[in-house]
């Protein structure tokens, strides 16, 4: 491998961007309809960027604090560096960029869609699914670009231009600085999935009790004031939402496989830094291999199947890259065998683990669909247990929820046993980040459902002919799908995400094992277990006070503005997207200190042994919770989706507003803020807390100092034990000298 | 210590039964109102009878297998015996007879107490009080004697007749197979619990759905077919089941702390075999002192208070079992200092930690208290959630029930760490111990409640005057609360169990660590979490399927039986009961069967580390999936009795048949799978699991031959390397001399 090859890398970002570029050019080009459309659309737009300014406003707080703090803790350890706070900041502004992209795009491609559905039903699928790769492709052009660039300089700076050992110290500290990109890509994907996910659903559920419930008037009627904050809800919650999480998982995968690729990197041995620059260039690979296979996604005929279009383009990406990432890995990676910890490590290894996380991730979309589609098992057994009330129809959704864990449970373990068996902890993190290298097309995929579900409303507020709202309804059901399999990916990437940064903060922290056979430990892990139960509490719960905020202000607006309800007056829109933004922002304080402070706390309280019996802990209750509320609130969706067109029960055929309809409304009700908002939390709070560990893993490392680093002025540790300063020691002390020093002061 | 004080604790199990059957006599004195009181109430005593029997017989071929697998098992390892079948069979006989007891003496109890309470508040708590004591001390009794006198046996057989050493592995031995008695004794939990659980949900579910909705009859009416059936599972779920639980659990911790004790065992050091004797002893004790403690559970005037009553029963049991604690832990401990893997060993000490599980016991039960009573926040919540429908009440019911979690876990994970630091894992254990000494109370207290509840149903059906209802309203008003708490108990007495248990098979299996940084023993962790998921959603369908059987029943009866609506044709109970027995019995081998084998499986397939891990995953996410829905039950249970007073919601008062009521009793029906069914089967899943590791321990064990002990006759290990073998070595193979024998086939 060429050394200069590591330029390859952002040039692959870059080229990436530019597609985006004229993709969005396109969409934009598109006809946008008449002037009714365009003023709803623009109302939705508008509320979008209201909720994203008012989400920067407290981020910008967040971001400095954070990076003061950062700046600080880097100026204290040997490993870490003050310029940790910069890639913090750049990580943090490529994810809300990123999110921005996308809610543009996605707010701009509603309308034009509706608009090409009335030629056709490609080019209807056209503007969608375009729209939903320019989201896509920058979310995974940023990433590509921001991490290869930082990591030629981070590279330069501290290895390069030191002599440092691509083994050792130096670049342990260049990655660790690096690290900060991927936690300030996480802090926004908490503030974007959790503020986005209660935003959300208080908007719908606020739009619905007052609107049609009390006052009678259907869905999207114009007349309610949420109707707006509940379009822009859709976008913030599932379009920038979901950006944000997997924008985050792809840069944490990526960084967690470079940290656990120093220890096989050596200019000697195995290629120099091709372990470390791999997964960059996998990643680099996906991006391009994805946006060929989007040339994939395309009818001719009305009657052409939309999700064999989509599901052509997928295992496109899947395919390609697979078959790309062994010329990348006999390239980057030599033919030799290295002996590590009883490994044996070979670079055809390597691409196994791969084409392994990229099977582990296919697997898991497919038991998410089976799980949450109509027609199947899960789903008809909800419905049937509808037929005998609101209680039957909860009670078998969770019992479907609680079942739809057990598979991907299974492959997720038979994944970390297999890539582990097949190159160590290496093989886990390259095997997440094979299965995060088709993200651009993944998320595609998955912001074509609410561009298309938003076209549809736009069709049907605005009345257009039948034919239309045909096509309409034909991509959104097509969504739905997608909707469902991408939550499936998006929490299988969470969990491989947080094993890989669990492995990388293992081998930072200088921990050897963690064994739960010792009771600090194993208590970690069940207070780790409990945190993704309480989270999951406080984000429902939030839900359920947002809500009643909006309620309060739709009643306001009815009772105070005359006119309403007869067209003659237009309704306060901005209000009601004001305390939406308002509230979800407040809402999200609580669980956001929570998967803060957690690992914090018990890092430096308890050392890094019992904050990674923690970590453990709550990836495994998380990952669970995650799947069963996703599937639960999925299967409840489409168990009420199914009395559409009339199901039968016991002999007797059901429809809309029949009692068993009433009870499976109820499941859905439920299942909203289960899928929508705590499930999907899930995938951050795991990540999150695994991110901060791995972040404070060289303040709390037992190489240097034991779990009491920041104490260090006052209190010193050689090996098990604890020696006290009556004088604090100069800043330098936190150097391997360190330890030679208290060996002196001790004798 | 005297060497003939262990012939002391069987003793104490002897008067504990002694005065068992003197409070049994005493109920059966009391007068059993008139001809029709008593008609009905025979009919539940027969049902129980029929379901017992039913059980058994399943029981019987399952016993009779069990223990021939385990005579065959016991023959293979050195420190194992095919004895261990037969203490496998005393200890399910034990725990079935202590369940008939238990069931004999609530359906006599019932009546008598509706007929006391005819003449006073006291008489009427006397005799339900005493019914539930007879079942507590019953449960503590046979538990005490069985140990002990089992105990006995072994150590003399083992031990004393082989010269053998008390710290070795002759105790090793005879510990293993007193370990028989404590597999069957929770193998029996698991039908009495489980299948217990469905029968009383199905039966409860069948009556409602076609009684009260179909018929329009009122609950408890004679007409319907199930109502007996319903009336027999309150006492199969609560008496039999939670009194073969606590029976388990209690065998259980006693023995795990039993086998951690050999390890701080020695004739020259810690007062010979003090350790391993102390929690049977301590066990005793609190039997003794809870049955002292009874005499204060009694009120003299109509108005006192019969909570208080029984609270002062409770804390005299525990403070005066803690006091007593502080004698025994001194006479029989020595007061010397051990250093045992870095801990100071005292006596002093392991008293502390006996505290420590008598209050981590006492806090898990105020915990839940709090959580379900009525008029609390969380129960106030949900309560006024109601008012906006169905689905609110359920989202907030399951926000409260995880919400619960939280604290439990803190202070379950602050009694670990603490008892930990204090003694190790014998102070782990023998915190367990002392948090099980009060059984016979706790379990007097919980048998208590159904007595109370079937007595308001016999002065119901009976239209009984005004005066007795209101006695026995009030005496049921505090089961319901009772209930509550019993089951905080019930949970944490598992978990500490499962704890004990987990710990005593690493002592046995053989391993240093549990290192989850192993790719392996995480992959075992996840799937261990995930089980708990997987068998709750077969527990919570179960119910529905056998609730479909009894629909289905009485359906048949109330069209093929002309008469039974207007009291001319009596009802065939029996066969609903029948229907009810078998459909539990079904339902329950499925889970059963996950119970049993996952651990087996696993630790034969990927040995004991990868066991332990998975056992830690098992334990985690059981404890708290256990916490989450019992809580979350309860809690709906009480919002909607809230209802039958009135409740105020936003200025306007609600009661029975209002909308907000009726989305209660949605979430009430949503929460009864959840509290009787598969969240108290969480505590037998945990237990089982445990101990069904810690019989296989040896054969899995990495002393000797590691994880392939049973393809041993083919394959071998030594160290890390596996041996293949041309021809099967002979049984004595399996001795240390089979390591040697190894080192030289290999040589």
């Amino acid at each position: 491998m060429n050394e200069n090859f590591i330029y390859v890398i952002p040039a692959l970002g870059i080229i990436g961007l530019l597609v985006m570029l004229a993709k969005f050019r396109w969409v934009m080009r598109q006809e946008s309809g008449d002037e009714k459309m365009n003023e709803l659309s623009s109302y939705v737009a508008r509320g979008a960027l209201a909720f994203l300014k008012a989400e920067w406003k407290i981020l910008s707080y967040f971001v400095v604090i954070a990076a003061i703090l950062l700046c600080y803790s880097g100026t204290l350890v040997e490993n870490s560096s003050p310029v940790i706070a910069i890639s913090f900041i750049v990580g943090a502004f490529a994810s809300a960029f990123a999110g921005f992209i996308g809610m543009t795009v996605a707010t701009r491609a509603n309308v034009r869609t509706t608009q090409a559905a009335r030629t056709s039903l490609a080019k209807a699928l056209a503007v969608s699914f375009t729209g939903g790769s320019v989201m896509g492709i920058g979310v995974a052009g940023l990433a590509v670009l921001g991490l290869g660039s930082l990591f030629i300089v981070f590279y330069q700076v501290y290895v390069v231009s030191t002599g440092g050992d691509v083994n050792g110290l130096e670049m342990e500290k260049a990655l660790e600085v690096l690290a900060g990109f991927s936690l300030g890509a996480e802090s926004i994907a908490l503030f974007a999935r959790v503020g986005g996910g209660i935003y959300t659903k208080a908007a719908d559920v606020g739009a619905d009790l007052v609107g049609k419930v009390e006052a009678g008037i259907p869905e999207d009627d114009v007349r309610n004031p949420a109707t707006i904050a509940d379009n822009v809800g859709d976008n913030v919650g599932d379009v920038a939402g979901m950006g944000a999480d997997l924008f985050g998982s792809y840069v944490a995968t990526i960084l967690a496989t470079m940290v656990l690729g120093r220890e096989v990197s050596s200019p000697d041995r195995f290629g120099g830094i091709g372990p470390v620059i791999l997964p960059m260039f996998i990643a680099g690979l996906g991006l391009i291999f994805s946006i060929v296979s989007m040339a994939f996604v395309r009818i001719r005929k009305e009657t052409d199947s939309v999700q064999k279009a989509l599901n052509l383009g997928n295992w496109g990406s899947i395919i390609l890259t697979a078959v790309a990432s062994y010329f990348a890995v006999s390239y980057i990676l030599p033919d030799v065998t290295l002996e590590i910890r009883g490994f044996e490590f070979t670079r055809g290894k390597v691409f196994y683990s791969i084409v392994l996380g990229l099977v582990v991730g296919a697997v898991m979309s497919l038991v998410t669909e089976y799980y949450t589609s109509m027609g199947r098992r899960p789903v008809l057994s909800i419905v049937k247990k509808s037929a005998t009330g609101h209680a039957t129809n909860i009670i078998g959704g969770i019992s479907v929820g609680m079942e739809s864990t057990a598979v991907p449970m299974l492959v997720l373990a038979a994944g970390i046993y297999g890539s582990y068996e097949l190159a160590g902890l290496y093989g886990v993190s390259i095997a997440a980040a094979g299965m995060m290298a088709t993200t651009a097309m993944q998320l595609a995929i998955d912001a074509f459902g609410p561009i298309a579900d938003n076209a549809g409303g736009i069709a049907e507020m605005n009345q257009l002919p039948a034919e239309v709202r045909g096509r309409t309804d034909l991509l959104d059901a097509v969504g739905n799908t997608t909707a469902a399999t991408g939550k499936g990916f998006a929490i299988a990437s969470a969990a491989l995400t947080s094993l890989a940064l669990f492995a990388a903060f293992c081998g930072v922290s200088g921990i050897e094992h963690i064994d739960i056979y010792k009771a600090d430990v194993l208590a970690g892990l069940f207070v780790g277990a409990m945190i993704p139960f309480l989270f999951s509490s406080l984000a429902i719960a939030a839900v359920g006070r947002a809500a009643m905020d909006m309620v309060n202000e739709v009643r306001r607006q009815f009772r105070e503005i005359p006119g309403i309800m007869e067209y003659k007056a237009k309704p306060e829109y901005e209000r009601c997207v004001a305390i939406s933004t308002k509230a979800s922002i407040r809402e999200m304080m609580a669980p956001g200190a929570i998967a803060l402070l957690t690992p914090t706390l018990t890092g430096f309280l308890f050392g890094p042994e019992v904050l990674g019996g923690m970590l453990a802990g709550i990836t495994a209750s998380g990952v669970l919770l995650g799947i069963f509320q996703n599937n639960a609130g999925g299967a409840w969706d489409n168990a009420k989706k199914s009395f559409e067109k009339g199901v039968e029960i016991n002999g007797q055929v059901f429809y809309k507003k029949s009692e068993p309809h009433k009870a499976s409304v109820t499941g859905d009700t439920v299942g909203d803020p289960f899928k929508d908002t705590s499930g999907p939390s899930m995938n951050i709070l795991i990540k999150l807390t695994s991110i901060v560990s791995l972040i404070i893993a060289p303040h709390i490392s037992l190489k240097r100092g034991g779990a009491h680093a920041l104490l260090e002025p006052f209190i010193g540790k050689v090996g098990n034990e604890v020696v006290a300063f009556y004088q604090a020691p100069p800043l330098e002390a936190h150097t391997p000298s360190f330890e030679i020093k208290l060996q002196r002061l001790k004798e």
